[in-house]
């Protein structure tokens, strides 16, 4: 934590003026779909593509990394374990899945009212993970440093459509490799009170996260989910021994896990959707079984992460079409395996915010909502594949995840919505502004954006012709300025303080 | 036509370079759908909808301004008519509808392999209508003159993603009012080969537009459909004499019309959807129903532009969740009614191709696409409400048209697409780069943006830090400069101009 940063929250008038100005009523935990998942394919496709993921299963199976306890224990649930390779009997994987890992769960935050269900009808919104840049229009693109990682986690906590805190919203490169965990998450527990991800880059690190987040919720932890942490596999089909050694911590101590094959289709995958399906129902059954073997119904989420690829350049690309229909196939598959799925989020190639980012980021988000995720990372502030979060892109994201939590309420059917009367009351050729209908409904009837502007060409013109990325620029300087932290108990902050003094007076300082 | 766009046609080798770089693969005539439509609503809640349009169609009914005939004609049928207002039993609307209009229907083209279906599976997208203003990165936004008009049609045809030329792409204001409509419709046959639509501004231009088809066709219309025009209702409930004439005009030759009801909500109608969509319904249907009066089974398309609106300024906004609650809803209601549907395209408030243009636009595009409409207008170039049609916008629209014709092929579940044999033959932890099914694949794998930047944050910085809107200036002016026209028999074109010089001869100048 800088000094800097700490001293800004006070804010003054005019920020509390923006913020309010961009709040757009209460904030709901999460969002509670209406509708019912977008469908692409038939059950017998699905099918189809469950009976390759077992036969890639049965016939190659996973290789697991230096991680010989892993081996042990898939080989008593009964694989065929030939040295690193396992090979799994059709339908064990999903048996274990199925037998124990909950269908739904809840994340439980700092603030009660910000616990999050995850799974069935709900959709959480959690920020940008893990690039090691960060973008804004001032300074451009630079290495991303802890006073980043701080801003936004504030900006998360102030977002009324972000559920979540995220975990490395951004990689805060300032601090040391070995300890940056440790702020990371003490930032998470005292900037914000929303749910959170723990550290996942070493199985220490990951231990460490649960200590912090034992300390920061005053108790044990065995009755109630606290994290939901990032597990990726190494595709094709590997799991290595440090994505492992996380995974096991978080499952040991109840904590949730999401199961996530990252595949750029064409390198770690076939270049074909179907191919990228399969696959990773393959690889994330295995991992999601691992976990229900360390302890049977710890949490668990499907993910996927599948982007296309320039042929070209072997550059990943975002916003195209086969992305999204791998995420309706895969969001369908486990639906039909009853677990919660993660995917999707506001991804995009573009370096800048500008209409590539918007164009490829909102044909991502759309299919992960009417795809039906439950949990959405890099959600907001993604730019440049991941490599950078942007302040800006940041806030334009948030405000297009606004118009999501309308979206998912679905048509209004009340008497009031169909407004039948309002109507019958009226003549032909008259217009409704004035109506006692029409004012009854003025505060509620649309979303009101935070970043668009609708004036005339006119006003635009006098306002200085900002475009959007400009106009955000305002924006999330006043949001920083208008922060306030949660309330945190004095013992819980010192002991939080006191735990991660005592582990980096003997982690060592490297930054390899 | 002016002569400096005219003698622009050579193009030379880096033109065609351009095209061929940005032109993917051949073009279809239009989109076919595999997916079934996205639904938001019970079929309980259309019935609702349904019920409530029929009682605003018996109760309130419609005005029909300064066109007796039309009177007539709905009294013949068993309309209530008082005055100048028509109330209609229930169920009369849509029994005439369903008892003549078709399902589906070809629009000719005049190269018959442009030929589109209209309705049904199909979606075929058309063009930006009816903005007094251009924009472009060079000039800004200024009136748009005859040379826009003739750049847009030619954009238009060039483009693989638009199946259909348009009408009134933009106003071509440097032309005299009542003369306008003969360049437009000259433009649309002599340098496109795509379908297009007539005039609607007042009957006799929709006249001259069946005239001018007719040259242009060599031939008859009444055994096929060549046009199809934009009927905007006067919501709320009322028909003016220049749309009834118009929409006369095009039925009696058995031409198409769109009957849209143009909504902004809270001023149009109510403020809420369920109420913009029952009003919407109501007026559709006594507009449709006038057209099958004036001639039993001329093809009609079930129209629907609704927006939601600024309650601070009364501004239209787009890309907000309520205008596709609307559409999604209206979708579904033209789907139980049987008719073609349009709606929808690439709308946004924006003045600028910037990050909002593409969020407002995509958050409209996606829902047309999935809600299922028809026949798409403005789903390229429109910005800022409608006002101005853009050239960057253009091309940065037509990339993501392009994405949604690869899209709605959804998943592709051949032995080829499903890359089980490259995945057994594979070991894990090898990436897919080389191998055999990857180069197969190489080419048609992923979809290919003609506007996106892909590359390193480096090559990025040294090719100049573009945006997508200046990656765009680039791809039209391009384009421009390779255009080549389609070819036309000189007899018509002769007779084309001759029928165009005898009209202006006798019409009068004003701008007005």
């Amino acid at each position: 934590m800088t000094e800097d940063t700490r001293t800004r929250r006070s804010g003054g008038r005019e920020g509390r003026k923006a913020m309010r100005a961009s709040s757009h009523g209460s904030a709901e935990a999460f969002l509670t779909r209406t509708m019912k998942p977008f469908e692409i394919i038939s059950d017998e496709g699905l099918e189809l593509l469950e009976h390759n993921a077992d036969t890639i299963l049965e016939e190659v199976g996973v290789e697991i990394r230096d991680y010989p306890s892993a081996l042990d224990r898939f080989r008593d649930a009964g694989a065929d374990v030939s040295g690193t390779r396992v090979r799994f009997p059709r339908g064990l994987c999903r048996q274990l899945v199925q037998a124990t890992a909950p269908a739904v769960y809840t994340q439980h935050a700092r603030n009660p009212e910000r616990n999050v269900q995850i799974g069935g009808d709900a959709t959480v919104f959690a920020p940008n993970y893990g690039s090691p840049f960060a973008h804004d229009l001032d300074n451009g693109r630079r290495y991303a440093t802890i006073a980043d990682f701080e801003n936004f986690v504030k900006l998360a906590y102030m977002s009324p459509y972000l559920h979540h805190s995220g975990g490395t919203v951004c990689e805060p490169v300032d601090v040391p490799v070995h300890k940056r965990h440790l702020d990371m998450v003490y930032t998470h527990l005292r900037y914000s009170d929303k749910p959170f991800m723990g550290s996942v880059t070493a199985g220490e690190r990951a231990a460490d996260s649960v200590e912090l987040a034992r300390i920061g919720f005053g108790g044990d932890l065995q009755d109630r989910t606290v994290m939901t942490s990032l597990i990726n596999a190494s595709s094709p089909l590997v799991w290595d021994a440090t994505m492992l050694a996380a995974a096991e911590v978080y499952a040991s101590a109840n904590q949730a896990t999401i199961i996530t094959p990252f595949i750029l289709a064409g390198a770690m995958a076939p270049a074909t959707s179907a191919g990228v399906a399969a696959q990773t129902l393959a690889e994330s059954l295995a991992g999601m079984a691992f976990t229900q073997l360390v302890r049977p119904g710890a949490p668990v989420i499907f993910g996927s992460f599948a982007s296309s690829m320039s042929m070209q350049t072997g550059a990943p690309t975002f916003g195209t079409p086969e992305p999204a229909i791998v995420l309706y196939t895969v969001a369908a598959l486990a639906r039909r395996l009853g677990v919660p799925f993660r995917s999707g989020g506001s991804l995009c190639a573009s370096k800048l915010p500008d209409a590539q980012a918007a164009y490829e980021s909102a044909a991502t988000l759309q299919p992960t909502i009417l795809g039906g995720v439950n949990f959405v990372l890099h959600a907001a502030g993604w730019l440049e594949g991941g490599l950078a979060i942007g302040y800006e892109k940041f806030v334009l994201d948030c405000d297009q995840l606004g118009m999501m939590a309308t979206f998912v309420k679905g048509l209004d059917l009340s008497d009031n919505g169909q407004a039948l009367d309002a109507i019958k009351e009226h003549q032909p050729g008259m217009h409704f502004l004035g109506t006692a209908h029409t004012l009854a409904n003025f505060e509620t009837a649309f979303y009101r954006s935070s970043t668009a502007d609708n004036s005339s060409y006119e006003q635009w013109l006098d306002e200085g012709s900002l475009d959007a990325a400009q106009r955000a620029n305002k924006v999330w300087k006043e949001q920083l300025a208008a922060y306030e932290p949660p309330p945190i108990d004095d013992a819980i902050d010192e002991e939080l303080r006191e735990y991660i003094a005592r582990r980096k007076a003997v982690l060592p300082d490297s930054f390899a």
